[in-house]
């Protein structure tokens, strides 16, 4: 029985049926939303104009998991775990009507939940969430009717930069308005600051530091400003995107063990810890970070996919684990690529590292080549052992995806020293002759080699 | 004192001078050429358009390099190796004069020689290669004074290929003769016609199996055609890009070791084997394949970079080792990308090691994103262990550098299903939810799951 029909559930639903034919294995979804398998993080695209489509951002719809043998009962929400019990209670949100089902297995893949602050006029018409497939038809419908062309978003971590990115392709005025220092807060302020500037250059008006005390609305309620500790922001529409929490009051109130940050606790197989017949994955669970060798909470596809993955292995009898993530991410904005990956300065501090960091400025090609980008690459680097910590980058085409180097290095323990031997692509199209992620890791080994320590 | 100022002898030299200063250690290196520290990378871009003008090609010009303390001596060829008595012979290329000068520690950097078959008409105008600065330049002028637009290129390796692209961004018809089974011997052959159908594609005439026996001429001996066993080509112009060979006639006959393949054997910290005060790096060296555990000889600029900052510190009296390579590779035609990195199917063979491979189809980016372009990923992994084994690419954009991920992989000893749990970096501008190297990964795992071993 799967709660939840989206990445990871419909994931483990799917890999456990290969596993399993129906007559061995009868497989049982509910999914509270009106679609199942969608690409949260293909949303800002969908509202930007990039994707024309709606449907396009559907994996696989819930007729098609039907057809592949999977009872997926959809607008059914789950509304109580029976764990002693083994069982489930749900309720048709059509209907209305309750029911209990009994479980065997049990995957709880319930997802996460935007943060929604409790500001006045937060659920004014105007003001939208990002999260599912009907907050974007939503947020498209009102941007369709809008006459103002002014949009504030409220966040600047990955959803506040792409869906600027979307209202800019959309001919919207936007403000970003961020309650820390710099944008992109999962990078070093230092490296946020690149962000900061070359939104501004896009003609994003940035606001940092700005605390959102309320929602001002005016005719027929609808949305007019967003208004700070320090002034106010007119507003023709209001899109939040401030973060997400995992969604785990059910498995709460079912006592199942969360973690610091919300998130069910499981073991490396995904299996909730203590509970032998129940499976975990996805933006509701906690995730271990191998550098830093604690519990996170990162909401991304692509990890609930891969613990889709294992939960459906182990559920169909075979053996697969979810060994941790390195914290890998990337994003753009318009022409501009963010990329981190590993610990940023306070997740080392936080961890008991010392280290020392360095910063350097490169090309994604070779200086000749046209189009040559200009990126920066921080990286830090562990004292006595040169481990490689983390590696954050701002750029151009081409300057995101290098930071798959640094997270392959950071799950097989590299030093910045054995890095400067790394065999990477060359050719001028493609890299200088000394790749960006080399240039930072010479200056790393130098930085850690003079440090006393 | 350095043989050879190019990419390698001058790196070599550089860095030597930053640890230590010119009252502490003198440097005197010698080139033949008119060019010192230049990007014979850069070549075929220079001579397709893409970069304007041969300077930009120049790292270092040799008045920046003897304003560093460097005493770099231009169009002086060396041309003996006295090793026992710790002295070269050199002879002034301009004025014809001859001089024995004394070392302590010596850098052979003599790089590589192009292929270049004794055919008959091989040295006919109009028949170019494109090794040097000179060689572009040469072949420039001709390409400008030519009217004819029929080029033929010999040779399907990186060179050819991006001598091909410069062609056609010329305005050339192109034909491309090749004596192997498909273009890009360097990776295997199912993948190398997926570079000879996309060529083909972009309107240039691939010609396989072909083996070129002459070169005709015709009014005031200019090349006019090249003949193969089965018909001949009609050319205005003819490119050969056959490959290189180390240059070492001079290491020869100094008796210093060389291995299978004709390059200078050295060790880990690119001393020459068996000499306490010789190094020698770059083109003219083989290096350790990581992956096989053999000697190859790989001419490119990144390896020769590293060489040269590798040499440069232990002769410098600091400490630098260069592990060995993993034959990462990357290229482009046009729009086209290829890359590959570890082994193919002969070298494995070769090594002596069992294994399957894979080959998937997937996208850069996000299906549903725009300008998601199709990429076909080939992938072996050995039995019993799952360790990676090689990576080839061929794809648009965004799929060359994916390569660096496997060649990380590839530099620790991942397995196959090590990598299935590789946190990439995901976005759909990025990226599909699985990266297809993680796809890959996958297919590879269950390739040598069900394999009886």
């Amino acid at each position: 029985m799967v709660v939840g029909g989206d990445a990871a559930g419909m994931s483990a639903a799917s890999q456990a049926r290969r596993m399993k034919g129906p007559d061995d294995l009868e497989i049982i979804a509910f999914e509270r939303g009106h679609f199942s398998s969608f690409s949260a993080c293909g949303i800002p695209y969908w509202v930007g104009g990039d994707v024309s489509d709606r449907d396009q951002l559907i994996a696989r719809s819930p007729e098609e998991h039907r057809e592949r043998g999977i009872d997926l009962r959809m607008r059914t929400e789950v509304t109580e775990l029976d764990v002693a019990g083994g069982r489930v209670r749900s309720r048709d949100l059509e209907s209305g009507a309750e029911a209990w089902t009994s479980y065997d297995k049990l995957v709880i893949a319930t997802g996460a939940r935007p943060v929604r602050p409790p500001l006045p006029g937060i659920d004014a018409p105007g003001v939208h969430g990002v999260q599912t497939l009907d907050d974007g038809q939503a947020l498209i419908d009102t941007l369709n009717r809008t006459e103002g062309r002014r949009a504030v978003v409220i966040g600047a971590g990955y959803i506040g930069v792409e869906m600027a990115e979307a209202l800019i392709n959309r001919g919207y005025e936007v403000t970003v308005v961020n309650r820390g220092r710099e944008p992109m807060s999962t990078l070093d302020p230092d490296m946020g600051r690149l962000v900061h500037d070359a939104m501004e250059g896009l003609g994003i008006t940035m606001v940092n530091d700005a605390e959102v005390t309320k929602i001002l609305t005016g005719e027929e309620g609808r949305v007019r400003a967003v208004v700070t500790q320090d002034t106010e922001y007119p507003a023709d529409v209001v899109v939040l995107g401030i973060g997400v929490r995992p969604e785990t009051a059910l498995a709460e109130a079912a006592g199942l063990p969360l973690g610091e940050h919300g998130g069910l606790l499981t073991d490396l197989a995904m299996r909730v810890r203590g509970h032998e017949n129940i499976w975990a994955g996805g933006d509701c669970v906690e995730v271990l970070d191998l550098v830093s060798g604690r519990e996170r909470h990162i909401a991304l596809g692509t990890h609930a996919n891969k613990h889709g993955q294992v939960i459906g292995s182990n559920v169909g009898g075979g053996y697969a684990t979810f060994p941790g993530v390195v914290g890998t991410a990337v994003s753009k904005v318009c022409a501009l690529e963010i990329a981190r990956t590993g610990l940023r300065e306070k997740d080392a501090h936080r961890a008991g590292l010392r280290f020392e960091t360095v910063t350097i400025e490169s090309t994604s090609r070779a200086g000749y080549y046209p189009n040559a980008a200009p990126m920066t690459v921080k990286m830090l680097a562990e004292l006595r052992t040169g481990r490689l910590l983390g590696v954050q980058i701002v750029g151009r085409e081409g300057a995101g995806k290098r930071v798959d180097i640094a997270a392959v290095a950071l799950t097989t323990g590299m030093t910045v020293e054995q890095m400067t031997a790394l065999d990477l692509g060359y050719a001028p199209p493609f890299s200088p002759v000394w790749d960006p992620i080399l240039v930072a890791a010479r200056k790393a080994v130098t930085a850690v080699r003079k440090t006393t320590h």
